[in-house]
């Protein structure tokens, strides 16, 4: 028998625990091969004082496992605390977040039925670099940063994801009428790695224009690379207009650690009320199963998953009369699909 | 006979000599009491070296009427180049950039048929800066810029916009949990004006999802004020999933001085061929009308437009079959309004 992989959980703030709970009865009764090392990160450990939001004992486990399952985190209001993914994402150098976000029509409302599209987010650089001034009493300054080599593996690896997953187009949403410089560098960068590809083809958008076409006709677009701001608004627009941002997840993806999540945040408002869709989770844990090669288990997941939402088994967030058959909370959600494993 | 205003009109590149002769044909017909002062702009002014695009004498013009009419301009690709439209926004201040993005179903297709969202998009700051370092040979640096003063005038313009155009809420986006000195400056000034508004609903959404939102239930938003950048994004969204980019119109609006577009650009691929549709730009002149005191024929001339959308006569960017009745050009279309007033 194959060894058990260990991961990193935490089970995170708000319907963290509700969807972590749901995602991980799902994969166990799948039969993934885990040993699950858990941490505490998130509010409660931001309370006790600690900036980053996790504890420095927790930094051991996620070097040994290197690969992290993370439940949505609520980051306190106020100055001095420092968002976990976005610390996370740094200190492991997890350069590509990678969000696909696909319409299931007829199963799913969207009025977008052909969509499926990859937005293959920078996740380290740009103005996530959280260099901040205070200029005068009134000015404030943000920087963004956008280098070479941040730009080449980002964009190299859209067009190896392209590659390996039979996608044909990549596209390249930037800025560079403006920021000549930054978003310039990139665009330049795109070009020349885009030559290299010549079985894939390319386009440039600015990113005005080039979301404004993705909100409209996401059918056009394949997988889609960009700086990370833009990558962070435009995958939540993206899997909301699929269907919900609660049916994304993510892959932060660097060389040798990853971590998997939902690209939803923490919900406070509807936590421990077992209401809350746990698919992207548990998308993420389908991309975090073939990451730690176990395919077969993610694509029992994965296929258990759609039949759930075949059969009209819905949360309240994709919930329609006509079209859904059930609506069902967290946990009935989750039996419905570990039912059809 | 109340006297002509004097107005500052530039033609453009692209296919904007074509919707700005549609525009003007329109206005005209509908007694529009404009004296037209013409300046040379664009394309061809950057291509004798002018790096702002813009001639000097063109400034005495603008300086004088304080009222310009503009077509979209061409910014040739490379170094050294710098966006008219900025150029113009920063030397006059022009600080609120107001875009009414409005679904005009059921004779203009769209998704989202009961939008009628007006982004009010900050216009002198944020990454418009144009302050850009290399840093090393290898990382460039953008810098993005929020100041107090800068957010009070445009949040303030949005709450006033909101109360005298009966609209009943101001929505804030920003990105806070990142960028806590620039966008949560921001923030902490909507909230201090919105205070100031007891009868105007007021809401703060992270921009990722209140774009997300924006993008799959516009219907939910009335006035959406956000810093230049975000406004620049999801004006050019919500105007398309409204029905096409080609139907928006701006204002930018400073004190004493104002400047009156389409949001769309220069589309150098259609132009002259007779294809564009002008509506963008002459929403942008109905602004303008009501701007210089002459609401009479803004209102004329918005209802001739609106009787030519209804009858199905459609450009083709808006001609879908079984809701459109007649595909027609630019000058066809603009022929059309005309018979209307
Ligand atoms: C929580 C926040 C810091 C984060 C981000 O901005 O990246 C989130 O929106 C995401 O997309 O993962
Ligand atoms: C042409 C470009 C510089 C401009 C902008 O970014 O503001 C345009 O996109 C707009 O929205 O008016």
């Amino acid at each position: 028998m194959a060894q058990n992989v260990p991961i990193t959980v935490a089970y995170g703030d708000g319907i963290g625990p509700e969807i972590m709970n749901a995602t991980l009865d799902i994969i166990k009764a799948a039969g993934a091969r885990i040993d699950i090392e858990e941490i505490e990160v998130g509010e409660k450990v931001y309370l006790r004082g600690i900036s980053a939001g996790i504890e420095p004992s927790a930094w051991d486990s996620l070097a040994r496992t290197k690969v992290f399952l993370k439940a949505p985190i609520t980051t306190p209001q106020g100055g001095g605390y420092k968002s976990l993914n976005v610390t996370v994402r740094t200190a492991f150098s997890l350069y590509a977040n990678v969000r696909p976000c696909v319409a299931y029509y007829p199963f799913v409302e969207t009025k977008h039925p052909n969509m499926d599209v990859v937005i293959v987010r920078e996740n380290e650089e740009d103005l996530y670099s959280g260099i901040e001034y205070q200029q005068t009493p009134t000015v404030m300054e943000s920087i963004k940063l956008i280098s070479r080599p941040g730009s080449e593996k980002i964009i190299r690896y859209a067009f190896e994801y392209a590659r390996s997953n039979n996608r044909k187009k990549v596209t390249c949403f930037v800025k560079d009428n403006i920021m000549k410089q930054s978003d310039g560098l990139f665009h330049k960068v795109f070009d020349e790695i885009a030559a290299e590809y010549p079985d894939i083809e390319n386009e440039t958008w600015i990113v005005d224009i080039g979301a404004a076409k993705l909100a409209d006709t996401p059918e056009n677009f394949d997988v889609v690379v960009m700086p990370n701001l833009y990558g962070d608004i435009l995958s939540d627009v993206a899997a909301q207009i699929a269907g919900s941002v609660g049916m994304a997840g993510g892959a932060n993806i660097g060389d040798g650690f990853a971590m998997f999540e939902a690209i939803h945040g923490s919900a406070p408002r509807r936590a421990g009320q077992n209401l809350a869709n746990p698919s992207g989770l548990l998308m993420g844990a389908v991309m975090m199963l073939v990451h730690i090669g176990q395919p077969d288990v993610a694509t029992k997941v994965h296929n258990a998953w759609l039949r759930t939402l075949e059969d009209g088994i819905h949360t309240y967030d994709i919930y329609k009369e006509g079209i859904s058959k059930q609506k069902v909370g967290t946990k009935e959600f989750a039996e419905a699909v570990i039912a059809r494993i």
